[in-house]
């Protein structure tokens, strides 16, 4: 495909500084982009443009003192999925039911589905317009797909389930497994049967080999626009607010409740039956281990603020010069008491 | 369904006290039930009891000065669970071997089973009366299934494995896989054939794309009655004893071998090669890094007593004032080194 | 199979020392071996050879004093692998395509080629000769799978990866899924598309249930040699070296680079945009947040050299005896001041 940065501002509704018939090929990162690559730079990047070799860049502000030209637009990473969008077409899933996928009883499909090979949808399914559902998907009964959604290779929806509209669940998620519920009589472990489902409000997104389990009774709710990164647990009767990042191979316990703009970054684990208001980040691996007010920034285990965090870390590198101190003060306090009382 | 108060207590042998002739038609938390539900009451929610609107709760012992019909049972949870089955009895799955279902040669299959959708059992294999598998599930050669076990969708078992009575695997668990074993020759890794198995005995539970991988030789073992939550690892040799809780997300390195009644909470990791008695709990993210005697609680990493852990991490919140007072001793001390040398 | 140990040691190259004439039936470990059985002894094991009741054993250095025939090679663990091979022939996979299988469009597929039941095959994908794909393999669009190579079942590649010689995928893996990059505007977050690919270079392994994910451009690349485990996650143009190991549970974060011969043992994790050197060692559970040089051992979180890391957590255990000397220290300070007050 062959563009010109003229046409590729128009498409991203950007103002070309430059060269606007300069011609693009293809799409590149700023270090890796040759003359025929658009790219974009952004935050500390932004230095490196006078360097870079690419055809054109999108910034959100004129860069001065260069030479290839530059697409202004609010927004340089939207701008730029949208052109890497036009070079790369995702490929073309045929909007047919593959003639291996097993379809139970009283399924509703709604207009323009997808089902790819060896899928098995259950009895009582609602599938919406549009949805693309690849090979192996298992749908179980009574469950609901919104509009637009995408299911890849291998996910399960259990039984029950209700996703919302533009869900995306990557290869071998799987949605409303059943809690690990268990009543416990002289050592021995019964399990309670979870009877609950799993709701995925809209444009909700959920990584490779996540887990979200069901609920023991109610709902397991994750809000609009969360998106969940690979690996990640989520316990029954766990609740997510919107527009928060699960990273990958956190674990939330069973019955936590989260408000919205939460992120956990990676591997965090979070303790169960606990609350969590909004605008809260935690660092990578932080142990959260009771409830949390909005609007923070909080690391370790167990969990402090983040700049106490960071002060208490520096504070331990300094524990043995602290230990010899005090030996050293012990020394000198002996010493003056020795003094005063030879006088 | 509508049943009376005294019906429902009368399947879980309970006694009535109060009105045994409301009708209930549903199952609720104690927060959430409205007047055709029953609930369920333990520990500190006892306490709420007299607020809840409830149509009957299940209790373990009389609440006093509470307007709505309780049930006494002996264990409110199991009493509970019982009567969740009732009101939700479970998606009835077909008692026949699925005509997409590949059975291979000398394969034995008991009465009553259910195999489901494009499943692989392999040659050799056993499975028990009553067993219920799920689409796509995969059985290696020379595998063993228990009666009575559960095998839902996309689980994978190995080869030569051998699984107990009413085992139940959940969605994309993986037994069996080879183990991570490799000798290094000049910094380059050779993969080491590991030829032995896994077993679980009767009544384990494995949650989904939990990982349990096979011996090198031998068997890695998960004795009767524990239960495993999802993404969790065993690596090759694993010996984990009776009625153990592995939660989300836990690791447990090769040829460690633990005792019963142990309860590993979440992102718990353990080294290889150590003894971890019984009656061990480990808090979430515990790093476990030797051995373990029986009975204990212990956190963090490098592990210690739970009691030790908080402890120290309150004494880590006081380190800047220690370093404070230090700095002020040293003051105070050479003012009176000082003043001493003066006279 | 009945081999003599001076067959044995034939086949590993090595010297017997003790009598060659002894029949050996089956390989054990060095605890559970019996007079039939084979076994090796490396490291700290050497010393329990001596009670050892197996039919041989294998050294890497004659061991005196010793009864039972011992056979003498380089790497104890490399001949004890050939060994177990012998003993153990893996179970025969027929070199055909499976009729279930589902081949796309203009797909190469080289000799001696083993699909199983139920593969999805798609447009353009590549096998090389000698290649086994096991059931429920989806390759995607465009992916070239190296010769020698080998898919367990229910392993997914997506579209345009590449993958080399000698590649191993266990069950489950997840190879390419689309990488967790979004661009966020007023809080909401729109999804980026990954347009690169993953490269596996020749003689990679991936874990059960371990996830890859594919670049947003370029390719996320993981250099030859180089083994991870189970439950893994590598983000989006993440590179890593060659002849490395990653340990269960892994998570290195998207575009992070690390060289050669790096370990990082379980649950470690891994901060995004950095620089790991070669011939590093990350303890489990250590955290990595900042470029790392060669040649190194790390622990902890924040990461320390791990001769830090250990003496810090001693020190962290004497943290209440400080505390308490210190205030000991103020009251004889006070009481000095106080003397010298006086006169």
């Amino acid at each position: 495909m062959q563009k010109t940065v003229k046409e590729l501002a128009q498409l991203v509704q950007g103002t070309v500084c430059g060269n606007g018939e300069v011609v693009i090929e293809e799409t590149r990162g700023l270090e890796q982009a040759s003359p025929n690559a658009i790219t974009f730079a952004i935050g500390d990047y932004v230095e490196y443009v006078s360097q870079c070799k690419a055809g054109a860049v999108i910034v959100e502000k004129e860069v001065p003192n260069v030479s290839i030209p530059q697409i202004i637009v609010d927004n340089a990473k939207v701008a730029f999925a949208q052109i890497l969008e036009l070079f790369h077409p995702p490929v073309v899933v045929p909007r047919t039911i593959h003639e291996t996928a097993i379809i139970g009883e009283n399924v509703t499909i709604g207009k323009n589905v997808a089902i790819g090979a060896y899928c098995v949808i259950n009895d009582n399914a609602v599938i919406g317009d549009n949805v693309t559902i690849h090979p192996y998907v298992y749908i179980g009964h009574n469950t609901r797909i919104g509009e637009d959604s995408a299911i890849y290779a291998g996910a399960i929806v259990h039984e029950n389930c209700s996703l919302g509209k533009r869900v995306v669940l990557r290869a071998k998620a799987v949605i409303g497994g059943e809690g690990f519920g268990f009543a416990t009589e002289n050592g021995v472990h019964t399990h309670i049967p979870q009877v609950g489902n799993v709701v995925l409000e809209d444009d909700v997104e959920v990584g490779s080999c996540s887990c979200i389990d069901n609920a023991t009774m109610g709902s397991t709710l994750v809000r609009r626009g969360t998106k969940i990164d690979n690996l990640v647990h989520l316990g029954h009767n766990v609740e997510i607010g919107e527009d928060c990042f699960l990273i990958a191979q956190v674990g939330i316990a069973g019955s936590t409740k989260c408000g919205n703009h939460v992120i956990f970054a990676g591997q965090t684990g979070c303790t169960g039956h606990i609350t969590i208001g909004d605008n809260v980040t935690f660092a990578g691996k932080t142990g959260i281990v009771g409830n949390v007010p909005s609007n923070g920034l909080y690391a370790g285990y167990p969990m402090r603020p983040h700049k106490e965090w960071l002060k208490l870390s520096a504070y331990e590198s300094r524990l043995p010069d602290m230990a010899k101190t005090i030996k050293q003060l012990q020394k000198e306090v002996e010493a003056l008491k020795a003094q005063l009382k030879e006088r």
